[in-house]
């Protein structure tokens, strides 16, 4: 029987390594000879899936946004429906984690957003995926304030979503240099939405 | 007559080299051949100031740190005093500026984030940095609440420094990436002042 070839799967197993070799050696140590050896794969094998460095680097950044949405977003559960202020918390809290997942990733993350003050393409992955990001905020923070359901968010919802974003964000830069643990950055959040949206 | 060598000056120099190479090529591409080219200076003299490349990189971040807290620290120009709100706002903004300097300074300070993950020592200086930034935050907040002047600030405004200094921290990758501007970013911090401590 033929082997069967999971391109999909091979090409996140291959941005597992390429993250690792970032985490390690930072964007600019990832080469296909690096990146194969931390796959245990041929160099051959990984640029028949990425026709230049510069590719599989932007892939692993489309690839590290969507693990996030997939993850932590709202939809995360569909059999658990949770009230929108839980999807909120859930959605602010989603890349807050102990652990070594959540390490590589943070710090990976970190690394792309460095680099995209000189790299236009990582900068546009980036910026759509902190602008998806309070877009999807707005919507519960709508949502959560009793809007209609269905509502579009208004100005003041995509003020409160932007705040919340950034607190998040820079909560998460806290947790991965270890000033302060995940634990106490989700109390922050909880205690932020509780003042903002008393229930 | 002997050419006078100021030895701090010529170390806050090569840093100025060190961020540049830092940010073109990250902290792995650090070397004495590349931040030497940078400075324009022989590969000896970097030598004559750091024993190691370790040594370079650590004293680089410990120089972006000084050079944060002189260039936008509570005691910035203390001929113009300010009230402990005014205090509070420009050293919430203070590293929310346009142009080069600002770029260079928050993607180096970003990369440095990203290596705290796997280098100790790192993650000693900015760990240590962002507790302080705190600590300077919570006296403001606790004077700016009318606090007893030279009152230690208490839990609650430890919280309110802790909440405001991540903000501040996330606005700055926003507008690091380019999904925000830095005006923006001062705007979301006087709101969020203002609707802490009305005027």
């Amino acid at each position: 029987m033929p082997r069967i070839v999971d391109h999909a799967q091979r090409r996140t197993e291959i941005a597992s390594a390429l993250w690792q070799v970032i985490h390690e050696q930072g964007i600019d140590g990832v080469s296909f000879r690096s990146v194969a050896q931390a796959a245990g794969i041929s160099i051959g094998r990984v640029q028949h899936y990425f026709p230049s460095k510069d590719e599989l680097v932007l892939d692993g950044c489309r690839q590290l946004v969507s693990a996030a949405v997939q993850n932590h977003g709202p939809d995360r559960d569909p059999s658990e429906p949770r009230s929108a202020r839980e999807g909120l918390v859930d959605l602010l809290c989603g890349a807050l984690a102990d652990g070594e997942a959540f390490r590589i990733g943070a710090s990976v993350w970190t690394a792309y957003q460095a680099k995209a003050v000189s790299n236009p393409d990582i900068a546009a992955i980036v910026s759509e995926a902190m602008t998806d990001q309070v877009d999807a905020l707005a919507h519960l923070v709508s949502a959560a304030g009793a809007a209609a359901p269905g509502a579009e968010p208004d100005a003041s919802d995509r003020a409160d979503a932007l705040r919340l974003a950034a607190l998040s964000e820079g909560l998460t830069q806290r947790v991965l240099v270890g000033v302060m643990t995940a634990r106490d950055a989700r109390g922050v959040i909880r205690a932020e939405v509780d003042r903002w949206l008393p229930a």
